[in-house]
């Protein structure tokens, strides 16, 4: 059967189970057992800072418990462009941005708009495992690349050129590797794209979780902004996965049109007091992301130190609560083994790419208690 | 271009824009001008009752304001099987429900699984408007049945088996006629639906809003168990249309897995305190329920008889917060003229239907001063 005659059934009986609901599964039947330390979750333990949750409370109690807007509601549209604008010199008008239930679904949207039957996606390895799924149910088909030492140079560029792909999507900083894309490599990525109109999909959900590096958005390139849809969230920022609150913006407008048309045929639009009440603390709420980055930092450090004194292979991130580990070994075998012998939850890295199988993906944006007491265990086992 | 090539972009570009979305830009303009009474919208007035408000806040101190499971939290889903079952005789149980952001949403994850490119799906005229767009999106193609003078009857049963259409939906109570089904009507649907092995998705979500007739689920026919998709929804039933929370019930459990996966691919999971909070305060709040549909009650006679004393025609609903009235002449001069000349807002019948061009349908969803208000206006206008 060819992948453009398969119904959306067919497409998602295809799409297997997740490493990381596996994982789930075992650790569910671990817990009696042992004190389970979970690396495996992409959620920041931190609740949402107060001073969000409290003016929800008085925008729900105010009334604002109802439909609004499809395409988000004003105020929280002026609020992300000029938080945009202001932290990271990205322009977009309030008026090109769409306010979605989370920035995953927002890029499901662009997926189902951009991509038309047996059309060619680039992704870069590793890549979300989110994304694929998302374009097979769009009818696409996922063609991974390879980074240069997990760099964008310009071998990675013949290599892009060569398969031609329609769309791209870039996730940065990216999730599971903690790479931020320097400059240089975006200049040439948005070279390429802008000469030949390739599609680009910017997925920067974790723009404010960098260390050293300075973060630069694909938003930035005046070259590609026609054909760029850039997504960003709520959900780790502020710590608010739960309340589902992300955007994308698109200078397009016909594609704007589209998006919010299909917003609000599937959902009618997003939590209406999560809007308003994000539209009211978001500069307010910084200090606390600069807070949580700090101690996210921390985490970083202190596993990465560890486990560049064992066997295993740890890439340190630039960005995001994740780090890449090569385990030189099959990384479900390994990941099967450490929640059984050692009680840590990881995630294989089989599901973020082709070549991805040696690797497992180790999430520290929980307490640092628990990086230290991780480490402990890291060590005791793997020391040398 | 065949329907079955038609790529997303096209499909979505077809989709006319909504004649409520039209009659929203008019009003715009006109508010400056004139003590504006709004007719046309979906949602009722009140406040989200304060119990679930106060919960809702009480859970996101505690820390619920992360991702929860794709299929919802388990307390709700043992709420909802047991508010279905004490309240309809309905048995679902908990693993049998998935929790969605709002019923619109689970619909549209329905549609998108059961629908093959050139599927015929059928609807009853005059049939809500959201369901053609989400139809077509699927692929499908929306086949309107009417029905005999309101009723579904063994005429209606023969058109409807002539067509062979392999999926319908069915909203009960239905927006926007108010039509509560007969028992007898869906024995009879019940009974050729099992016998064709067609499939059901029924739309309940207005089922607490019904006045003298007894309501009754497609959900209490176990021989179209195994075909039917029953969604569900808080936002009528407790004034919760801004935060985005439904539920679909489903017994394949192939099916059920698959919207699963549906749910987690495009939207993760829905609002993680909502859920909690639904889940401590849906026994307690149905109080409140029977409170506002009072208030709905005393709407629908006042207008209802002040319509009915006019060349107008209006249809006494059943159940809902909607009128469905007959203006004699094509519905959308009607209200742009209504609009215009008395400042009142309502939704032309056109989308509703083929036939229902001569129609508008009134919302009393609104203050009963309110309401009031426009039945004056009415009576000056179109008084005999």
């Amino acid at each position: 059967m060819s992948e453009i005659n398969m119904t959306t059934k067919d497409l998602i009986d295809e799409i297997p189970e997740s490493s990381s609901m596996r994982m789930g599964r075992i650790a569910r039947e671990k817990r009696e057992q042992i004190d389970l330390i979970n690396l495996g979750i992409g959620d920041p333990f931190f609740t949402t800072p107060k001073n969000i949750i409290d003016s929800a409370y008085g925008f729900m109690v105010k009334g604002k418990t109802h439909y609004e807007s499809a395409q988000g509601v004003d105020k929280l549209r002026i609020a992300i462009s000029n938080y945009l604008k202001n932290r990271f010199d990205i322009r977009y008008d309030s008026s090109e941005i769409i306010v979605t239930p989370g920035a995953k679904q927002g890029i499901f949207y662009a997926f189902f708009l951009l991509i038309e039957a047996g059309m060619k996606v680039g992704l870069f390895e590793p890549s979300w495992l989110g994304y694929v799924p998302s374009i097979r149910l769009s009818g696409g088909i996922p063609v991974f690349f390879n980074l240069d030492n997990g760099g964008f140079t310009d071998e990675s560029l013949t290599n892009l050129s060569e398969e031609k792909v329609d769309l791209l999507i870039v996730n940065n900083p990216t999730n599971p590797s903690g790479k931020v894309w320097d400059k240089k490599e975006l200049d040439l990525l948005a070279d390429y794209c802008a000469e030949e109109n390739t599609k680009v999909i910017s997925d920067e959900v974790y723009h404010e979780i960098v260390y050293e590096k300075e973060f630069v958005s694909l938003g930035k390139y005046e070259g590609i902004g026609k054909d760029l849809v850039l997504a960003g969230s709520f959900s780790k920022t502020l710590s608010m996965t739960g309340w589902r609150l992300g955007y994308v913006c698109v200078k397009d407008k016909k594609m704007r049109e589209r998006l919010t048309k299909l917003q609000q045929i599937i959902a009618t639009c997003p939590s209406s007091f999560a809007q308003f009440a994000v539209a009211d603390t978001l500069e307010a709420s910084l200090g606390r992301t600069e807070e949580m980055v700090g101690v996210y930092r921390k985490n970083r450090d202190l596993l990465f130190e560890t486990l560049n004194n064992t066997r295993l292979k740890p890439t340190l991130p630039d960005g995001t609560f994740y780090m890449w580990v090569d385990v030189g070994e099959d990384g479900e075998d390994f990941a099967v083994r450490l929640l059984n012998d050692l009680g840590i939850i990881v995630v294989p890295g089989r599901d973020y790419g082709e070549n991805t199988q040696r690797f497992v993906r180790m999430s520290f944006g929980i307490p640092t208690e628990r990086i230290e007491e991780a480490c402990q265990r890291f060590e005791n086992e793997f020391g040398k």
